[in-house]
């Protein structure tokens, strides 16, 4: 079985999550970087080439040209990763749709409400496989807790509590990284809810597939002169009634990439903590609390066959990324991959990052979502 | 210099409180229980002045009784410890400081805001020592977080997210502790809020030295039936504009008493955890994270002084408890006290459940407090 | 039912055990500290007297004038505790059971193993009640391991692994408790064997139930001119064959009193760690990690009835220093006190110390014990 | 720079090293799998071969076949690594080297003495690089500790603690990985001693800088009818005359793989956990505590250059097994990769586990290594 063929858009010198993608993708050897437009500029493209070891002649200066010549090869790509800004996701989605290119997408999935919708129905009409990576839904323990909510192994939820504590912004936003993050033109609506508080969102829906219906917004920017958020209170209302709180920051000093998440129903609770992603606290209403490794004998289907080594060989954010891509080739390849994240969930994030800027910037109080 | 003696109001057969305040008084040997009403039951109250092993004579069964007799006695009461629910603190402080005799009270001060005034009234006219058993702030390293944020460890405080969860009411509320708890009669104008809530909210006032001037609550109650609150969020604003959170809730089956802190400034960051409060971690600006041991040598006088034992060997909620009552034997003494929660700080809690109740019942959105 | 009372021998000024025995003792209200010989100096005794808050005619300058002077009055002591340096213990508790007076001594119960033996004639002649202060055998946690073991949670024991790290030695022994303790003419044989090695030795036939009968000692003498062990590793066979290790050492810089142990079975394992002492893991064979709480539902009687707060609320050290003086109270009323470590226990101890000793000494290798 | 083309040999269908090393081998895309002998059955290779995704071709069923067809290509293998059972190391190893093709090899080196001398021989004959994979030292945590140790972080070093305790092997050795490793046919001289009591002794002379010259071991079959050690202890003197001791055990139920090391010097410990592996405890003499993290900005280069991920997104077992290869890849190139365990590190491993089981079968106390 042939390897996919991936082409990146964005992640030239200087990226964070490009050179994520292209690791996370080849991982399990079913997909290879073989193309890119990494930059708009020709001699950091050729530096991307060279530094992510591909074809000179394959880093392209612009979409048009990647899909043009990518299309007139045998051996052209199958898909594109796009990790760029966010306010490139839509147009970059649209040449490959456009293209007849499937796409991977970084998550948030636009920059604005109304270029998801766009990108939605594209999509729906493309009728290609398209994903979207949070993170955080590809990590073993986190399938696994989804799995037991759905057995009911909490019982009924009642409550949710989602924080996601960083601190890396909490002076001057200086460098690469930060610097688009806090400027709206490149970010969109959203600062810190766009960055990681829609992570938390998803990972929300994902574990206890429920639906939130309604928010309340509180979101700060904290930092002198910052434009957008960076500091975020959202209380939840799911379609089951359960009660939900959402923290995101990224001033909190000394936070690192602190995803925590908590559940609790009528009969059990769960615990998940990604900086210590391998394990997975469960609690039941008579006292018991029981440890789940990853890689461990009590583990369901969705987490076992998303894990590569044994228990207490600790696995990480690189193989969690990994696994999107797993189901992504999947896709491709005609497989089912329910666990993905696809251009729903994409749109729902937007909707959450569009309804809690409106809502905290209007006080609105509670809102529909 | 002789031992102090005590009388209690309340603690009877079943309490969990009452020993727990006997303890705590005598672990340092300035304080001596000696008398108590602790049932209006007479056989209930002799089986507890068995159980605490004082004279059976000095067990009464009223207020009037009590202080009737002790101070007929050379050797009588020099104050009373009140453990009874709620709706019994008014009452009883009300007679102590009639009698001349000061007072150490559980929290919440009382039952409602009323209430509340008027015992602030009474204790400043009657001009006695008075505290309230926040028991939190007994802890060293919460007095040493306190100090520290003093000094300007963390610069500017910027974010305070303060959580309290339990998991204990959530199943029927059955049991002595429980049942009162759940009583409006009993409880008074909080559940969770008045229970717990009220702890955290003196934390984070405690430990920042500031105020908070504004809050937004959103309390639930989700068990079935539940005539008062037993799930709280509640948004904060600082009299510096700091952004908090305060989450309280006793409905998180497998949560125990997780009090926890997390204080974040502008060039530090502070967390506490009250399940394992042998330790503060202390975050910089500049990445660097310390560990900081109840009983090291990095503490300062506050939390040096309010321990037992040396570092490693685990001090916990007794000792934290027993501090409150070395602060207040002081202030008998007539030395000074300064992190005794006083008369203030109990009526500061009151207004903070009142209003918090009161916000949330008329979805007010941001109040001022 | 009248209070106990103790008399203290040692616990003058500058000491730490003295008032930690005080405390622990008087925990439960069962016991009353009112008369000790603090100290061969008058003024000395006086200052304890003093902060002890007892009478300072109660305070003796010898032990024949306190146990003369006591045994005049009615309300004379019914024990004493024993808290001296090491090479006190024998003439005092010889004086103690002379006088007819019962005895809880510190460990390790003589500075030499002639002492011990000594020491065990007259105790056995006496018939007074005896008791050793092994602290940690009084934690709940440590007393629900022992009974699990005994239940067969872990099936035949197979491996011991017990460790007691600290490194307050590591530098110059400055200080009334660090000069005793590497002074053989007071600490006798051991020095970190002694003083903590036995801790752990008794820790792990406490909880196994099982009998060390060979050992392989490797004693260090680290700090440059230090006369006695300040790291040792002693091999350990047990009598049902069980392979074990018990490390000890004081020269681990940064380690506090980081007792941990770790014991496997057949079927299951079960690890406990002094610094977070409320909670114990417990593995099974079929790959489940068991989380059990201090406090919590899943306990036994011998955990359950040696618990003063509930899960979450954190208990330490002299909770569990409290609860062999629990334990020992019962004994002086005629009831049974299993737990209680006793004269053999105490023997045991320095059979242990001076067989790894003289084994270490003279390289010996494997020796019985 | 093309890719460096890797073949693989050992690794068939049910194996867990061989798909780590190809993953590893594969993460920085520095490297390629194109070739192997997975299997000496010809079905099961070619089901290796599909597995790995690579030509079906290049799935030999010898050495000699694999060698003689890659050296004719001009794209052949320029390094295979030899992951397969211990007793086939050698062979493996010298066909190689004997092809003019240089070596990957797991560990431990060979399967006894006189083989690891044979072809430390034949490394230096070929001179041609050679690495070994001990999969710890790539940790990036694990090269600060070194570098921090060399820099007089700790002063002179006193005593090293390191423990590997693992559970896997505490039943019946049932699946093609337990069994060949309980088999002296197929893993050698030692079971658990070579399994992962080699990896602890390199990881403590690697990170200590430090030989050890004496050892006594004490190594045990404790599950019945086991021909090979699955228990082990083992007394250190390192050259500076500093104390150790290493422990490990294949048979503590419930241990996953918890590699664990303590190192204390005369002015600080540090202690470093592979379970937890992205933090690193420091302790200093005057009795403060630091954690460090992986991708934090407390680190020197020799763990900053092998992070991938920023602070707080967790790397694991793969990205450090992915750290060796890079080093290896490095030294093919040409360039210098000192931290990169060699022939020499290999060597003294077998030297480790010979000693040791001699020492120990011999009960012969304390020998030079």
């Amino acid at each position: 079985m042939r390897r996919l063929r991936m082409g990146m858009i964005g992640g030239g010198p200087g990226a964070f999550i490009g050179p994520v993608h292209r690791l996370a993708a080849e991982m399990d050897r079913e997909i290879e970087l073989v193309a890119g437009v990494f930059s708009s500029d020709a001699s950091r493209g050729a530096a991307a080439a060279d530094a992510y070891r591909i074809e000179p002649a394959r880093a392209y200066a612009s979409l048009d040209a990647m899909f043009t010549a990518e299309r007139a090869r045998e051996d052209g790509i199958d898909f594109v990763s796009i990790v760029s800004p966010n306010h490139h996701h839509l147009p970059a989605a649209r040449a490959a749709l456009a293209a007849g290119v499937a796409v991977m997408s970084d998550k948030p999935l636009t920059a604005t409400l109304a270029e998801a919708h766009e990108l939605a129905a594209l999509v729906h009409a493309a009728a290609l496989p398209f994903g979207v990576t949070y993170t955080y839904s590809g990590y073993p323990l986190v399938r696994e807790a989804r799995a037991r909510v759905a057995a009911g192994a909490l019982g009924k939820i009642r409550k949710v509590v989602v924080e996601y504590p960083q601190g890396w912004l909490a002076g001057e936003a200086v460098g690469k990284q930060a610097e688009w993050r806090v400027d709206p033109a490149r970010a969109g609506l959203g600062g810190c809810i766009g960055d990681i508080g829609v992570h938390a969102f998803h990972l929300a829906e994902f574990i206890t597939g429920l639906s939130v219906v309604e928010l309340l917004a509180d979101l700060g920017a904290v930092v002198p002169g910052r434009a957008l958020d960076d500091d975020c209170t959202v209380l939840l209302r799911f379609d089951n009634n359960a009660r939900g709180v959402l923290l995101a920051s990224q001033i909190e000093v000394g936070e690192l990439n602190g995803l925590r998440i908590r559940l609790y129903g009528e009969t059990g609770g769960l615990v998940w903590y990604q900086e210590r992603p391998n394990t997975l606290t469960w609690h039941t209403l008579d006292g018991r609390t029981e440890v789940i490794h990853a890689g461990g004998s009590q583990l369901g289907p969705d987490a076992a066959s998303h894990t590569r080594t044994p228990a207490g060989h600790p696995e990480g954010y690189l193989e969690a990324f990994a696994n999107l891509y797993r189901d992504f080739a999947a896709l491709l390849r005609g497989e089912p991959a329910p666990l993905l994240p696809g251009i729903a969930a994409g749109v729902r994030g937007i909707e959450f990052i569009a309804t809690a800027v409106a809502a905290s910037r209007e006080q609105a109080g509670w809102v529909k979502l």
